[in-house]
């Protein structure tokens, strides 16, 4: 039985290049338990190898015989080469985070074969501090990236020793249907054909009408992103780096300026920009906007369940010097950006999604060579993770770092995940447009501190209320 | 100063896909020196990475505008991002050969990078045995892969001791001038357009002619390799499995068949493959024809000095079940094929060449979906190599295996160099085309045990004589 193919998950596909792989990535940081027997990671590899049948959507295998994938299909793989899919590799000592990154950034830039089911994984060993990791690859036309993200983390242990099959493995099929009654579906709601090219006919009229209300500062918003080092053509190389913060730490700081979570890794990440595009001599006299992905339910959509994503394009404030001032802007053009989503109809939000979201018609496209002014300078996203410990086979999952993608106009991605008490943040960039990326872990520090520091005097005004309220 | 691209070396860069990467690779294992530092290998790293200036060819970049690389010519890179070139890698637990053979058919199926010139290094910690390894990868179009590899050795060091900058340092320019006069050229002798395309013209003249001279053997061998499943598409996966023979094992052998080294390389291949087919089940009724390039050099070749490279196409006798009479079969027909490729004029070896050697015309095409019969069923390739041991730096070279090309109805190729008293094979197959190669190592010494078994007989006669005439 083949299943043929939506635009959307062709798209994926056809876009793809050597310069433009359309996979995301995950990488999760285990820690090593005590007294482990020295055939430990061995005996890791077997028990993630160990599925005899494998699970949607990772036995979903393309089937094309066209050029182009015209007449694309997905075809169920009942003989994967688990050898293939899942590979043992190990840093180069002393085994620090520098070099474990040094090996993602290789692996990420690597385009997955399409004679494969479109994942991979590879379990790491020889990380100091007693760890080890495990990075997986999953192609955007698979699957929506950051669904299977979640689906591996919800196949994940609540504890030590609960015994449970690799995520992949079939068994999970039977497991999920025992446990909610029906099986977790990893497929992405894409529109159907018919639905896209509906939508996309849109495109033009919305577009016209967005253009006359000018009054509308989030729509204006999309138009004024100034051109930056980060939006020129990708190569294929990558640079991946990582870091967590304290969760606690961005809530003290969220609490003192009247904030959410997500203005504070947005006031971070400006910040961090702005100190980025200095130090390359770059900083554009307009400040950059940010893609920000958002969950949105609109009137019309209660009745299907479920949320739905779009995204906003909001101020980065890098032309403000103060951080406190650029969390205020931030906060503004959030909020007005989220108001005029919830005005939206569900036709409104499906043609802003598709113009912001989708690098086949808005990044790919207007990327070229720079002749259409690029949407916004980066795609700044912001995913809730679980809250409690979870367990790989006995290992305790220490961090969850998010690797993205990004294409030709877009060069940086920033993604942060939530896990316990930390915010785990993964940056993607091209290794040449976005150079020395790794400058960014320490100037979202820099960012971080400088909203604390800012935040004092109102802070310790605050603190003199709230002692005198309890 | 843009240099433009041959017809030969832009064919290199336009048929290469994601399947069918054109690069060549070497893998040279190391021992460790006793007693080495704690910081043995970074400061490896740190001395394969201190090139202030890079030697040609390995500062050639592509440049090029145009899809197809229609304008594509080469520019020196004179920023060289050593870190990107030169990789840290190290092998997982318990770091056998198995792993690092591996790591390498991992690395080896990944295109090089156009933004970059076209090779990269890697430098391989964690292989059991106080070994470490380096792999170099370095594309057919940046140079003659075999001619790299050859420039690669020669700067190896004759000593423990002897200091010496990293092979690709611009430093070797003075040292080679200085040693003989001129710098070693890199820069494969390839016709010009005009000459390519003249000797394209000849290409169906001959070919009609040689048509009619159904008398030789070796011709119309071109047209007797049998479809097997080593002539399909390739994908992208690749497994790459090395091993060394002891060369007087190999010479002990000749001797008894009063054949040449290799021929018995032949004959080991020719065993090899019958069982590996016998296990497949799908040995065909005619024996697999091997496409083994030669050096040769022709009257009107004299007056130019060095030698030219051809092929001759020579079975591999893989219907027959004596190792013996198989081995007898292949001495006829190199005989023949050697013999005809002799007689040959300039321009019939050129024609030769290019119909039996260049992917462009040949494997890509022929292959493409089986429509025109294969001209061979795989490469065997037998380079000489250093007598004397060489030195890294003051690690001691103990092995050599040169990690070829595959190309669409050729997914299996062998490649064999000699290194003091061994000849080092490295099998490089497509891993779905030809499944399982990892077998081939232990039917190649099968073959080997069979050759020398068989000629127990004849060789203790051969034995009473020489004594006799000692």
């Amino acid at each position: 039985m083949k299943k043929r193919l939506t635009l959307l998950d062709s798209g994926w596909l056809t876009m793809e290049t050597p310069e433009t792989p359309m996979h995301v990535g995950g990488l999760m940081l285990y820690a090593l338990p005590d007294n482990t027997p020295e055939n430990y990671m061995q005996d890791m590899l077997a028990w993630l190898r160990d599925a005899k049948e494998v699970a949607r959507p990772f036995n979903r295998k393309l089937h094309a015989r066209l050029p182009m994938n015209l007449d694309a299909g997905w075809v169920n793989d009942h003989d994967i080469d688990m050898e293939y899919h899942v590979r043992h590799a190990a840093l180069p000592k002393p085994g620090r985070i520098r070099e474990l990154l040094s090996l993602i950034s290789r692996v990420h830039a690597q385009r997955l074969d399409r004679n494969h089911p479109l994942w991979e994984c590879y379990l790491i060993e020889g990380i100091e501090g007693n760890r080890f990791a495990l990075y997986v690859k999953i192609h955007h036309s698979l699957v929506d990236g950051v669904a299977a993200m979640r689906i591996l983390q919800s196949r994940l242990a609540m504890a030590a020793d609960q015994k449970l099959p690799p995520p992949w493995s079939a068994e999970w099929e039977d497991i999920e249907r025992e446990q909610t009654g029906k099986v977790k579906s990893a497929k992405r709601k894409a529109p159907s054909v018919g639905e896209s090219v509906k939508a996309l006919g849109n495109v033009a009229v919305n577009l016209a009408k967005l253009a006359t209300t000018s009054k509308d500062s989030n729509v204006k918003s999309i138009y004024k992103a100034p051109p930056t080092v980060l939006n020129k053509r990708v190569h294929q190389a990558r640079r991946f780096v990582a870091q967590s913060w304290s969760l606690s730490r961005l809530k003290a700081v969220a609490k003192q300026y009247d904030a959410t979570l997500n203005d504070v890794v947005l006031a971070m990440c400006g910040g961090a920009l702005r100190e980025y595009l200095l130090g390359h001599s770059v900083l554009p006299a307009h400040s950059l906007v940010a893609n920000v992905p958002v969950s949105v339910r609109s009137a019309d959509q209660v009745d299907e369940g479920g949320n739905a994503i779009s995204a906003v394009q909001v101020t980065l404030g890098t032309r403000i010097r103060s951080a406190s001032v650029r969390i205020k802007a931030i906060q503004e053009s959030m909020a007005s950006a989220k108001q005029r989503l919830g005005d939206m109809s569900k036709v409104e939000i499906d043609t802003h999604t598709i113009m912001t979201n989708v690098p086949l018609l808005a990044g790919q496209v207007s990327g070229l060579d720079g002749r259409i002014p690029v949407l916004f300078n980066v795609v700044v996203s912001n995913v809730p993770g679980p809250r409690e410990a979870r367990f790989l086979n006995g290992a305790e999952l220490l961090a969850n770092y998010p690797a993205s993608l990004i294409w030709h106009g877009y060069a940086m991605n920033i993604t942060v995940q939530s896990y316990q008490d930390n915010l785990d943040f993964g940056i993607i960039a091209c290794r040449e447009s976005a150079p020395k990326v790794q400058r960014m872990l320490d100037y979202l520090e820099n960012a971080l501190l400088e909203l604390e520091q800012e935040a004092e005097k109102p802070a310790r005004q605050d603190k003199t209320q709230t002692v005198s309220a309890q």
